[in-house]
């Protein structure tokens, strides 16, 4: 069998799905998500793969004619939900950039469709640093046993800023650097514990962000865990440039026996026999492992659940920025 | 001129004198500084320096009696301040623990009987801390303007626990983990940024505290400071026995010009050439800094203002874990 797929826009993380090409995918077309969204990185970088997408103007065209089995959704960050609210309505499997949506409205009416088709329409939410050899590690650790119980996290997001298309400066568009950036690391916090997030206390700020409107360059979140376990989350576009990789993504995990590290794309346990350095698994890949839910080969480790309870989260952490209250979750 | 100088107590850090004994300084007495306090290992440490003081039962007695120079206060926590206030009653400039009070009221009796005697008599808190090598090279480096404008800070303290006493247990006696251990965060952070507090949410979490009663294990913070800086501060009571060091500190500032960090005793500064490894300074000593102060050969890092200042941030902190609920500065 063959997998039909459809792209719309290129704002997002279509190198999922370029990075695992196979002889089961075939992209047959492309469009914007947006009027006006420049795709033109992503064709010049399906040609070179030899691949020639059938090209449309409108999204809701091109998924009503080709009929895809699966439609990736990476258009300006505002419009993701929207679309992904499409396929649902269609019935189209989807691999959808996070968040799966930047707003509570938009987020219920997924949830809703989502109850309807289950079981028969699937989604992932683009949660791929999971899939980072580092953080496929720490998993395994934990669930080893070889921390015992989680009681305190911190985790770090920090990128390069550079210069940002015109949509990351409008909330409206990009939706908050929380929400954008700082949802990764809620996603691994839930994902790695087990543990649900009971309330969140945020901050942000725009100052210092080299003319980006309103994009936040900093925030940090205070998450209170079951169990009384305890999460703080800094997030930064401050990364110099002169730093040896785009991101300095970090996660200490701080157990009743050991303390885990991500850090430096390393893992380091520190327990009573001394500090030990781990080899790292093999990378993994998001989009392969959404296909082999698709073709019933597997079970996708980023569940459309765990996509919807994230970005709720992430929503509620920017809530809590923006009016400086603890919110319950 | 030689300083005369009693010591109540020995449940805190008297090492700092021990590790600044001089011809100027003259120990001549000790007591405990609550009935049953045994100061058994200070006396046995002071005896292998060839000092043989007199020995009070009431540290009050001793003040009076002695009438020295410099009390030294490091009793259990939650005398450490009304021992600091019958110092300043007295006269006599007091080397005292960290946090100078543990609880609101005695730190407001502190604050007014210093502005009577401010300029005659002197005190300083026990933020040793500032005077390890790390953090003198982050404070010079953050001062000469290498990473431009500080705007996100994350502070770490993690502690072994081991077998504490058993006023640890008790948060009356104690104090809490946020005032005592992360405290030196707090200083850290307004030490080197020069900026103030302005808002405090916090978490703390008894569980896993291997019988120690009252005491949190694990706790978290987020600050707002001027300038709409964000700070988040995490503290531990459960780094493993194994670990090579007592302590995990740590301090990351994100400015606008460069990532600087202490981590593993090193100072590491990310900037737009690249990841640079610095030289640490000299390590500091406290009490020879405050001794230089007292005998007007110089100014004290740690002021009076600073401690009382300091330890109303960590109150503020304490309370917002205690009630969950944000706290004005």
């Amino acid at each position: 069998m063959k997998v039909k797929v459809c792209i719309v826009g290129s704002s997002g993380h279509y190198g999922y799905v370029l990075d695992s090409l196979s002889e089961e995918v075939e992209i047959v077309a492309v469009s914007p998500g947006v009027p006006g969204e420049d795709i033109n990185s992503l064709l010049s970088k399906l040609r070179q793969a030899s691949i020639e997408p059938r090209i449309y103007e409108d999204h809701l065209q091109m998924l009503k004619t080709e009929k895809p089995d699966v439609v990736v959704i990476n258009t300006h960050f505002h419009m993701n939900g929207k679309i992904l609210q499409e396929a649902l309505q269609m019935g189209i499997h989807a691999f959808v950039e996070k968040p799966i949506a930047t707003n509570f409205e938009d987020l219920l009416q997924i949830q809703k469709l989502y109850t309807k088709v289950e079981g028969k329409v699937f989604f992932t939410a683009m949660f791929g640093l999971r899939y980072r050899p580092w953080f496929l590690t720490a998993k395994k650790l934990v669930e080893s046993g070889a921390i015992g119980e989680i009681r305190l996290i911190h985790a770090q997001k920090s990128y390069k800023l550079g210069q940002r298309p015109c949509f990351f400066k409008k909330r409206d568009t990009f939706g908050g650097t929380i929400v954008w950036v700082g949802i990764h690391a809620i996603d691994w916090i839930h994902w790695i514990s087990r543990l649900h997030y009971l309330s969140v206390y945020a901050l942000q700020s725009r100052i210092a962000n080299s003319g980006h409107g309103e994009l936040e360059v900093t925030g940090a979140c205070l998450f209170e865990l079951e169990h009384e376990v305890v999460a703080t989350l800094t997030v930064d576009y401050l990364r110099p440039q002169g730093a040896e990789t785009h991101d300095d993504d970090r996660l200490r995990l701080v157990g009743t026996k050991a303390v885990l590290e991500v850090i430096d794309r390393r893992v380091i346990l520190t327990d009573q026999t001394g500090t030990h350095l781990f080899e790292s698994q093999a990378q993994g890949c998001i989009f392969e492992d959404f296909l082999n839910q698709i073709l019933g080969k597997g079970k996708c480790m980023v569940t459309p659940e765990e996509s919807i309870y994230v970005t709720h989260v992430a929503l509620c952490a920017r809530e809590a920025a923006d009016t400086k209250r603890i919110v319950k979750i």
